[in-house]
């Protein structure tokens, strides 16, 4: 399959700088593109490696279009921001590769009779989809999902074989569950009494909105009394806790191992760095961003960056500089004692 | 569905100043309560909010009863654990709403003839059951369970959809098991001759006692030559790790993400916050509470909290905390030379 | 069933000191090997506990025996590594036990007409195999699997019960992933487009090599425009997750809850501790070894050992160390002044 370089421009936009005839057959990147493929530079360190590239198209901006247009050869598509546009003129790629699930439900599946579940929507083998769960047109439930009692899927959602999605819960519309993952498990909420645990039930739903994606064996536990809420566009990677009464707001992007305890509320357009961990009960405003491997243990009120993990090295220096850290509290003192010296010495 | 307040009062004990015919619709905290809902007061820096609460009836201590009981205008349980009676309140309410799944096995499940299953145990769709698997009565093994050969579920334990419980496993009575997780999986061990990694097989179990709560997608490997063990009451949440040949005593409870390599030996009523680590081979303490996030890498004899992370900061602030921490061994050198000045001077 | 000494040494090698029609009934440790056992030193601190083991044989190296081999009453075997002999040992036993599961395809598995599945391989109940999958001789796909259109599985490849392989993807000969694994689930790209994110397709596949060992519930996502590459001989532990277009060297060795984010490039003979993370896009010489916890945020070019975490400590003490640690910047500016004053009284 290929796709007409014009087709391109008027499906996505840009300004095209050459044959708007040119068949272009998919995307790669700068370093292994080829003559049939278009590719992108949304680097400006890589304008050198752009202007010897041998596709035979290049998505760029204005600027590295003034500073390499002229030394390639090939057609260019002017944008304001390349790497979206990418990103659009790949899933456009994809889509026409795509192998999409037929509509209907498998005959290995196990669907309750109280189910509602759109004839345009399809349902993979050894499905199970209980009693009075909603599966809205399009929706693709791949094989082996668990869509428990009244849960709620919006319209073209897409779960990965082996998603279980527990009773009560909703999800919205457009959105992406990979394999593994498990929605609306039970959270973990005891009170201690003389040393044992005793359960606190869990009955609040997880209330996920539209254009949502949730990575391979991601969790994200129920609410206790109350819901746990994932707002639109959120993205989160895979191997991601999300603990019971949470809520993330709109388009906070997590990646993968990030664990966020129980109650946390975190604002819109934040991003997590793998392994990322945020205890309960705590506040953290919009536009937060947090490093990879950084324990947030208290509020931030403040947008900006924010890192806390112990700096990598080679395994004898770290020794040293963890006995100091150990040690930190008597280095201070050793100074207090200095500058009283010091402060001795010069009054005298 | 309604409780009569002088049921609760029978079945969980309590002292009831108020009317005992007042019907309770369910259990809410103090600032969404409305009229017909219990409420609790477990925080006493939550006072002035309980004597405002809309609820019908308030669980709280005598202490706080004292300071409070005059101004909240409804009927009051006054407990010694309002918390914990919070929670047997909810489990109440919780179970009168519960749907329970019917016993029996659902034809499309996968059942070896030499399975023993008890007649009021049920077992969901497609789940699979091997040979001389043994589930005792009043067991749910929800919707795609695999019980592997010669497993053992003792009475009234829960799996949740999609647990994996592998062959020769044991777990106990009352036990919950939540969607995902895997439960004698092949532990890691290999022995290494010039580089490559022999495996060593793994042929121990994982047996798990009384009352105990698995996470959703936690895994527990098996032993390699003899068993991993979890002692009764232990609560595990989501993404754990246990590493083979682990022993962890009875009524230690383990936040999300936590992971302990193999052969660590750890006490009875811990506590570790989330994505806490212990190495391996390793013993803890009965009592010792590690914080979230804290890597445990030798032995902890003495009960008490422990913690260990990197604070947060803003990132140029760890920028620069981070690069000191890298030469600590300068400073303190610097610092030595100092002294050595300062004594030289004052011995002038 | 029992083995002859002398037969485990036709299998094995090593050099008997010992009666060869000595009957073993199977393998153990040093402190609980009983009459009928074999077992092995592998760690010369353990002597004196190997010279007063009840095993009938005891598996060590020329140097041991020469310090205890004549107060053991027993049989020896000398051999270069005891620990990987004891690994094989093991192996054989463990095979002798080992109960096989039947070739062929069972009835409630799931199998398109265009998977091409040997006749030797097995195929459990409820598994699915999409369109053009390969599954070759010898190998033993558990219940409940998932094989995504057109993957490849080399011979005596053996998944356990509830393992994803995702389309396209594909793994060598001899390899082994156990339960809740996810192989080639999407990796998490997206384009930022004024706060909101684009999705970028991942097209890539998952390509393992031979020898390969995946732990429960480890993801590893499929490359974005290219694969992501697991070379021979890897070993990976439970919950792991490894980004998309990353590549792991041969023989690399990574413990529970690591974490690689997308485009790390990892070399050969490396290990990492359990919940090591590294960061994206990095390189990683070879027999490079991570510790535990520790956070790899730069590329490695030299072979070694490398640390990062905060030390434990009892929870005051941390608090006050992390509060210094957090002014340290301060603290080096007051030796900063401390020194001038120095250097100006030096000058008086």
């Amino acid at each position: 399959m290929s796709t007409r370089l014009g087709e391109l421009i008027e499906r996505l936009g840009g300004e095209l700088r050459g044959d708007p005839d040119l068949m272009i057959s998919g995307i790669a990147p700068l370093d292994i593109a080829q003559a049939s493929h278009i590719t992108f530079l949304s680097n400006p360190k890589l304008r050198s490696q752009a202007s010897l590239s041998k596709a035979a198209a290049l998505i760029l901006s204005a600027s590295d279009d003034e500073a390499i247009g002229a030394s390639y050869p090939g057609a260019r598509i002017i944008t304001g921001n390349p790497y979206a546009y990418f990103a659009r003129t790949a899933q456009l790629f994809a889509s026409q590769r795509q192998i999409v699930a037929p509509p209907g439900i498998h005959p290995t599946a196990s669907i309750d009779s109280g189910a509602r579940i759109d004839s345009t929507a399809s349902v993979g083998p050894h499905a199970v989809v209980e009693a009075d769960a909603e599966i809205a047109g399009g929706c693709v439930i791949a094989a082996g999902c668990f869509i428990g009692r009244g849960a709620s899927i919006g319209a073209n959602t897409h779960f990965d074989a082996r998603v279980v999605f527990h009773a009560g819960c909703v999800i919205g519309q457009n959105g992406i569950i990979h394999s593994g993952a498990v929605i609306g498990s039970e959270g973990f909420g005891f009170a201690n009494e003389g040393g044992a645990w005793i359960k606190i039930p869990q009955t609040g739903r997880v209330v996920i909105g539209n254009d949502v994606q949730i990575g391979a064996n991601t969790t994200i536990d129920r609410g206790a009394l109350t819901d746990t809420v994932i707002e639109d566009g959120v993205k989160l990677d895979n191997q991601i806790q999300i603990g019971h009464n949470c809520h993330i707001g709109a388009h906070t992007a997590m990646a993968g191992c990030v664990g966020v305890a129980g109650s946390a509320r975190i604002g819109k357009y934040c991003t997590f760095g793998g392994a990322a961990m945020v205890l309960g009960h705590l506040t953290i405003a919009d536009h937060v961003h947090i490093s990879s491997a950084s324990m947030v243990s208290r509020s931030i009120r403040e947008p900006g960056n924010y890192t806390g993990f112990y700096p990598l090295a080679k395994n004898a220096d770290w020794e040293k500089s963890a006995a100091i850290v150990r040690n930190l509290a008597a280095m201070r003192e050793k100074i207090r004692e200095l500058e009283k010296s010091i402060n001795s010495l010069t009054k005298n």
